[in-house]
């Protein structure tokens, strides 16, 4: 009963305004992120659409990914046609790698591997054009390390990173996200049939319990803590060896 | 006559020290490296060939490289037999993803895809094997921002990364690094005839000077600066919109 009534449009302002600002003070042109038909990349896609129509281009980018997925990455282009869309066939790169690669990798590394395979496309893209690579995390998926260093972490901008995935629903229902769409099971589509709580242990409501301060219970807890400390270094840069200088 | 005399021996024991102490830490089994035929490379090779020798694994990745990079990056492995090394096709994946571009790239572009696409290659073959991603920036590339951001720079730990270019040099004589390798102009392998300095607008011993704190002409100080301020955000992590939070 005291939970605090939240304004989520006013949430959607503070990120355009922030992506205004950021694109206006670095000079760049747009804004360029990979539509996957998951909620958090039609979230930034319908506000591309509403607020940065001519300054924004989605790439969909399936890898093996499963047809649920490539039709729901339509709808949501079909849906926000604002949006200047490109398809890359990243497929045959991917198949490439692995026909190259000497060794054999496991079901993880090969998601992984797509998921830079998709970084690497994003930033052929943007970089002549000056646009900036967005990423689509959002706070749950972050604090808990759950994405691919360098492969969808590796971007210029998180605009909905401090967004748990509560307002992440709240925001895309205020754009007109397709239901299917909002009422889909997450899927970072590394793997078929993979599903977000089932690699995380624990499920997203509960992640945001966390980061909102709510109560949650130890077992909980401990998954998220241990999560968190396991994937510090995903959310660093680089480490270096100590340089002899001044602290203060 | 009033510099002061450097021990690159202990400049080297400290990198050791701190990669055996970091590996440990984290629970790594190994570091793994391109070689690309430059110094700074085959410095960390050398490093590798006397205190890693069976946890150490090098890639040679050429893409659209010379013919000297290929010998002298064959010059370095020879040179450091106990090292691991591997050899990975990723000139026909950079054909393949070439193809499936719908739009051209610029040769600085192109450049990127290549650096991107060799850091995607490292960690294909680190993860499983649990071995941490060496990057070999130097301190005068590092400060300048003469790297790609998730391509060379896409790594889990830059060990030389404290250390000028002179300090690369030296500590390359000590560890038997070839005369061939130390006198070669420096270059990223981005372009064919590409030379760092030519890119830079400013000589590496300049650099040097001003990472020591020696006089440097204003000429070159403004550059310097200026590659340092265009290039900030390769050095930081992505940006996002502020999050309500206390800071003390």
């Amino acid at each position: 009963m005291n939970k605090k009534v939240i304004d989520y449009s006013k949430k959607i302002d503070s990120i355009v305004s922030w992506l205004n600002e950021y694109l206006d003070t670095t000079g760049s042109q747009g804004i360029i992120f990979g539509v996957s038909g998951g909620i958090d990349s039609a979230l930034l896609c319908a506000i591309a659409n509403r607020y940065f129509p001519h300054k924004s281009l989605a790439l969909t980018m399936h890898i093996e990914n499963s047809q649920e997925d490539i039709d729901d990455a339509k709808l949501v282009l079909d849906t926000f046609n604002n949006v200047q869309n490109i398809n890359v066939d990243l497929e045959k790169v991917y198949n490439t790698f692995l026909k190259v690669l000497p060794i054999g990798l496991t079901e993880q590394s090969k998601g992984n591997l797509k998921a830079r395979l998709r970084m690497v496309s994003l930033y052929s893209h943007a970089q002549d054009k000056k646009f900036l690579v967005c990423g689509t995390s959002n706070a749950a998926e972050f604090v808990t390390g759950y994405f691919t260093k360098y492969g969808d972490s590796g971007c210029d901008i998180l605009p909905l990173v401090n967004f748990p995935k509560s307002y992440i629903k709240e925001c895309a229902k205020i754009l007109g996200v397709p239901e299917k769409i909002i009422n889909k099971k997450p899927t970072a589509g590394l793997r078929p049939n993979q599903t977000d709580e089932e690699d995380l242990g624990v499920e997203y409501s509960i992640i945001d319990d966390f980061l909102l301060g709510n109560f949650i219970d130890n077992k909980d807890l401990v998954q998220i803590i241990k999560l968190q400390i396991d994937t510090d270094h995903k959310r660093k840069l680089p480490a270096s060896p100590l340089q002899k200088g001044k602290i203060i």
